[in-house]
């Protein structure tokens, strides 16, 4: 087989990043790339079609020692979920010309093997965008399913809060609780973000948490008799509130805390003894645990997608040079809705 | 009947408290009580042998709204868990001579309805004291049989944290972790306690937390693989260093924050996000919830401390005027073991 070099444009990450990552963390590389299997190799050549920017990337962003992700490589490709379309493959399980979706780098084509990067296999449905594999049918909408169904331990008619609201797995979250038969709120940080909420993903409510002086109150007004489920995204501050107005017996399936990443000492949260007096179920969770359950949920949510009983809004940054100023926009929640950045289509 | 008029001594709260309350936000008054149950009224009339020092109490000790239980009436006696006989009844499940426990009166003689103070018959085993119906017979010992065993999800092998550990509380749930086969470690804040803890209750291993400089390390020195189970009864600081000592899939019952009940402004916990790294489940709980198991509960521990499998310490003030400084005493840990005060024999 011939060597078949290729330019690779790359995103590097240049040094471990405190506080708010600013783009200039990053920078955009021109590398080269062989695209051939080695003989005797398992791995898989990728051409990279979307990439995903999470929240959870800021952590990996940080020198992390014992956490329950890795940190990123200074001076290496960024790396994160992304939809990919196989060149080469030494791996029997995967053909060239399959459409695949796990971790792959920042960039225009990754080497990778199938079992460290999670390589799954996409029967791509032309009913739905190949891009959501990102979200809805990727890693975000297994979170937003895992997080409700298995921990909130919902019940048709509860009061649902759902914080980070628009994002990728909080606009799920509402339309689950809301086909549940609950009554749902949601919180963003702009007034595009909240009539979306409203008129695109059916909410009953949602409010701008910027333009609120006293999250108390604001929860209050929303929840006169309080809340049965709070799905968390954000942490701080806004935590504090729910703990305020928390029903008795409530749950809370921690899913992120995305205020307090950048910060280099977190918000302390006061009101915990809510927990006891409310008896309040706080639990975290991760999307790793609840795979087994992702063959069932990708059944369920392309019916619903297709039966548009279930909405899903994506932000498209266009091409490899706008991941920086992507990933760096969730911080400041410049996105509406999943933020993923098209490197080729 | 002829009217019988006694001298009643009560201990009266005086007015709310703020931050530590003091002896002097009680006062002690010589009243009188009519012992006679009117005609048709099903009212008990009890004289008070023991009372409990428990530190759910500080918690009425202030103006409250809308919180799992009631402030104390400033003017009045204040109330709480005692052990009592019964001289007169108008309830037809209670007779004169029957020994119970409930909620009472901080005075010689209370007159209550039994259902307003939970009123239990206590069937006195002789081989077991009777001021035991105070703690690990009544409420506290409830708490930590529910606590462990419903909250927790014990299993053999686990490593297990207490805090305020020869408490009411926190010295049954080591000796319940201790017979479920569980690696178990206590604070407590004094010499004295920590010996307890090592050579009466048969801890693993205990620490004074107020001669340890860093919290942190501390935890990973008795836990170097980290805590599967940690049972809160205090917060603030020591919630925040559990949270970075806790394992994978780590459960935490909060009981109580006893560290937290004095001040203006509680300390603030900073690594939530652990919750969400170690899906860590938090979950608050009262004991009021769990009197369906009582009955159980009191048979399966009454033959344990009968066989000498669990003990008990308890510390005992003399006199209904040592109440107010045994009740204080509790917020500067100077109880050993369960606080009570022994009004009457």
């Amino acid at each position: 087989m011939a060597e078949e070099v290729m330019n690779n444009k790359q995103i590097i990450l240049k040094h471990y990043v405190e506080g708010y990552p600013k783009e200039s963390d990053m920078e955009f590389k021109n590398n080269s790339i062989k695209l051939n299997v080695p003989e005797g190799s398992n791995v898989v050549v990728l051409k990279n079609l979307y990439l995903s920017c999470d929240p959870y990337m800021r952590n990996r962003m940080s020198k992390l020692e014992g956490s329950y992700v890795e940190s990123f490589t200074p001076g290496s490709p960024i790396t994160g979920y992304g939809v990919s379309k196989v060149l080469e493959s030494g791996d029997p399980n995967f053909q060239k010309g399959d459409l695949v979706w796990g971790m792959t780098g920042w960039e225009e084509y990754s080497i990778v093997t199938a079992t460290h990067s999670s390589l799954l296999k996409i029967n791509h449905d032309k009913d739905v965008p190949l891009s959501y594999y990102t979200g809805i049918l990727g890693m975000p909408g297994m979170t937003a399913y895992a997080g409700f169904y298995e921990i909130c331990s919902p019940k048709k008619g509860e009061n649902v809060f759902v914080s980070a609201a628009s994002g990728a797995v909080g606009q799920l979250v509402g339309q689950f609780a809301k086909m549940l038969g609950c009554y749902v709120v949601g919180s963003a940080g702009t007034k595009e973000k909240v009539d979306l909420l409203k008129n695109k993903f059916g909410f009953d409510e949602a409010f701008n948490y910027k333009e609120e002086q006293d999250l108390d109150a604001t929860l209050k007004r929303y929840f006169p008799d309080g809340i049965d489920i709070y799905f968390e995204n954000v942490g701080g501050k806004m935590l504090d509130a729910v703990l305020l107005n928390m029903k008795l017996h409530g749950r809370i399936a921690v899913c992120g805390m995305i205020s307090q990443y950048n910060l280099k000492k977190t918000e302390g949260v006061h009101n915990l003894f809510n927990v006891i007096a409310k008896r309040i179920r706080m639990e975290g969770f991760l999307v790793f645990d609840y795979y087994h359950l992702y063959p069932k949920y990708l059944e369920i949510i392309i019916q619903q997608i297709k039966a548009k009983n279930i909405v899903y809004v994506e932000d498209i940054a266009e091409g490899l040079e706008s991941a920086p100023n992507a990933l760096v926009g969730l911080f400041s929640g410049s996105n509406v809705g999943k933020q993923i950045v098209m490197v080729s289509r």
